[in-house]
């Protein structure tokens, strides 16, 4: 089995660093103690990093501000990309007009808005408006009452045969240090049994989402993917997409795996990271460069 | 490709006849109209019957009140068979002590707590109780918060090794002329993807289900299966899970299965009835033997 | 966590005993060592015993035969209930005419045969039968050539609207000690894949393995579920199939589920059995009673 | 439901042109009829085209010189854009050492063998050489024993944790008017529910299938996803493939989607092309240009 590598010595090899966010900067109870080290070096190093996350709930500048309020400032809204934004991009090459309509709250449906198209909460949508519905996008698990929004869900894609879009993959998060809730995700999988109907996934595993940077990356300099590498805590995400889209791979072991278990969950799944590392964060000693 | 029979002529040619409830006798909008007329032809000829029902959602009492209410005094509550009562048996025989938690309504319940043992709806499960809890059952999907104690379900499962019972394994039923509801089996489903853990359905077309009926008539007579047939508007539990168990099947056209696409269903999904027929109503004509 | 329980005193309080064959009495290299012991005290204690086995690769006369060769006499043909001997009742109840056409050896196609129907390798269906074939059943991964049989089968499926049976549902068996073999149900599940059709699968954990053996012992004696035990190797088919029929269940480590693991993945399927023990061998103390 | 519209004048709105091959350009009887002239005008049009294709059975040069030697000199292996070149992107980027375990025949090898590794055909693994087995792909159906080969396929993926590539998604291919071969896709899949283990595959509708595609036009001139079209016959790869990637997209009726179920299909899926068209051949007077 692999053994567990320094990360610092890891990031040197490389130009650009994709992260994870949670399991990664930050658990349940804040941020990974001593993650805003890694940030320091990261800059001082001149080394680029991204953080690359299946959270559709708020748009990039708020997911920022989140950071900034914790005390990590370097993670600014341009080094975010989270999969509202492939959502996004699928609005504005597919969807010309009518309504989109989602399950979510106000603050996800920003990235719904600026295409210029109409947006209505499914709680909205009636016998006036739903021959306008020309595409149905599940954001995220607040915003709507479950029982009565997810039955008015199922009917309108049994009325009318338009595109459906899952904005986050994701089955469950972490809500408290034992707890998880239902992400968005894994309502959506519960719609798409009942209603027979293949919905379009934006997130990680998926390669889109890992190109969506890489494109973002290539507008202002040169890079090859194997100048890259992502680090994530979930084998099921982080280390199979980014495996798959040709990029290495860094495990953690402050999140969704570990330090017990990894060596089982990499020999079942048969998913396996190009590195293993404790954590993210940098010893006491690197920033003594 | 077959060719539709004539229901009376294929129910002379058996003993018993276990009907399905939802596209058979009745749909969203009452009885399906003339039934009460095979029922009438039924007691005549001493041909007997039951009901055998995905729907745990009520006693055989309260839904046998439910046809009378109608004005089919038939189908009286020793006729039922519900997947609630497989619930019952499991409890009866697997469960000895502790708490069994449940999604459901009160009547839901009922199938629950004639075993002595103490029921609790999952929304009073706490921190004094979880570890009493040995069992948890989906009965019925009103009765409860979906966000709040859905999520909660999760992390009961996470927290206590337990096994789980879906007493209704329908993803969806039907509640208006166009529209579905989703179904207590949905919403497990759901669950069963998000903890990774097998729960344990009752309900066709599992045999167990047919297993039960079976052996109730057994009780007080002999009989084989070729002298059953079961009847049914849906290829994927009533017919396949009655092919299955040995029995002889017809399909018929008031339900989830139409006039314009049985053939096509048929086809693509390999599940052949026995006969097919417009519906289980009898000909005018048929009362005056 | 269960502890590890006495295996004696646990039959000491049942009746009847359900024992699965592979991992449970036998290994891929023979018996368990010391497993006629069980079965001389079973005799002594006049209880009775049943191998409850997902094998249609031969018929109970050649299992018991196979049991006898390696110094298990008790074993006899009429203690073995396979899952084969289901698919020979489906014909018997539901297929009075044409070919049956099979995947398997000559062996296992003896289940096939009694039934008075014409049964025909898949091999030899040709345009001038086809039409002619009401069935298909997958009896054993060997007895036909992979690549050129398998084909054939997809293309009959997918020219005839007929039902397809599965005479074991198991993917996968044990060959060597560190090596299985790809079994029929295994083959059968990427068939279904390519035709999107339903078969119908016959064997643990499904329930109707364990009435037909339960049918068999109430011909000449009263029992009720409370008096069996299902002894067994595999959570995913012993475990979780003897549960849902309401019997008690005994978990051995002899086989897929080993003494280091067996808390894991408990706690991850969520299948409790009632018991666990180390094997199902009898201490040395045992015999003399 | 959409109307059928004329090809030419959906191709006339584009820049670049994306064909899926077989249902598009060929069928199980060779070229489509006319499909030359739309290539001729195409041509004469000065717009770009290429052939997006899940066939890793032969190299880009080996699949245009079968278009050449049926007629169609236009497709020149410069065009076509196979997932095999998907997998040799991976083992480029992804596999420094070691062995390249395959299943397929030695032409589907050569995807494999220009990045200095060593391959060796699974048959020929040994326990001398299983140790440094690296990646194990999928290529191709033909070439290898099923029986023989697939059961040591599985005991390689039991001793060994290594990544899995499966380089066709497809789970069968035309080969007859009425009859289909089981794909190395659908054989892979059987292998993944065998072992437990989660593979990667490379092909449509994946969206990094659409990526190498886009990749390879920029490196040469600038486009936008909106001035290019997917021309497709199946919904569940071409189709929700490229809405997905944002393209608009063609369904023709030529191949997997007919003319008398489109309509049923695409309401079934909810999966919604841009167009539809009888086929990709342009009308007889379109070259009167």
């Amino acid at each position: 089995m692999k053994r567990i590598e320094d990360f610092k010595s890891i990031i040197d090899r490389y130009e650009i660093i994709f992260f994870d966010a949670f399991g990664v900067l930050k658990t349940h109870s804040g941020l990974v103690p001593g993650i805003e080290r890694t940030f320091d070096y990261l800059e001082a190093q001149k080394k680029e990093y991204y953080i690359v996350t299946n959270d559709a709930s708020r748009s990039p500048g708020q997911l920022a501000q989140s950071y900034h309020n914790k005390g990590l400032y370097a993670v600014t809204a341009d080094r975010i990309i989270s999969s509202g934004m492939l959502t996004k991009e699928y609005l504005d090459l597919k969807v010309n007009d009518g309504i989109v309509a989602y399950l979510g709250t106000a603050d996800s449906a920003h990235y719904l808005e600026s295409s210029g198209l109409h947006t209505l909460p499914v709680r909205d949508i009636n016998s006036s408006n739903i021959d306008k519905v020309n595409l149905l996008v599940f954001m995220d698990d607040e915003g709507f009452d479950w029982c009565e929004d997810l039955n008015k869900t199922v009917n309108l894609l049994r009325k009318r045969t338009i595109p459906a879009i899952v904005a986050n993959t994701d089955y469950a998060y972490p809500v408290l240090k034992n707890d998880v809730g239902i992400a968005i995700g894994g309502i959506a999988g519960m719609i798409e049994a009942i209603v027979g109907k293949q919905f379009i996934r934006f997130g990680k595993p998926d390669s889109q989402m890992f190109m969506f940077a890489y494109d973002l990356i290539r507008e202002y300099r040169n890079i090859s993917k194997k100048e890259i590498v992502m680090v994530g805590d979930t084998l099921q995400t982080d280390i199979i997409g980014g495996n798959k889209f040709g990029l290495d791979t860094v495990l953690v072991l402050t999140g969704n795996t570990q330090a017990t278990d990894y060596e089982n969950r990499i020999e079942a799944t048969g998913i396996v990271p190009t590195y293993i590392c404790n954590s993210a964060v940098l010893g006491p000693d690197v920033l003594a460069f």
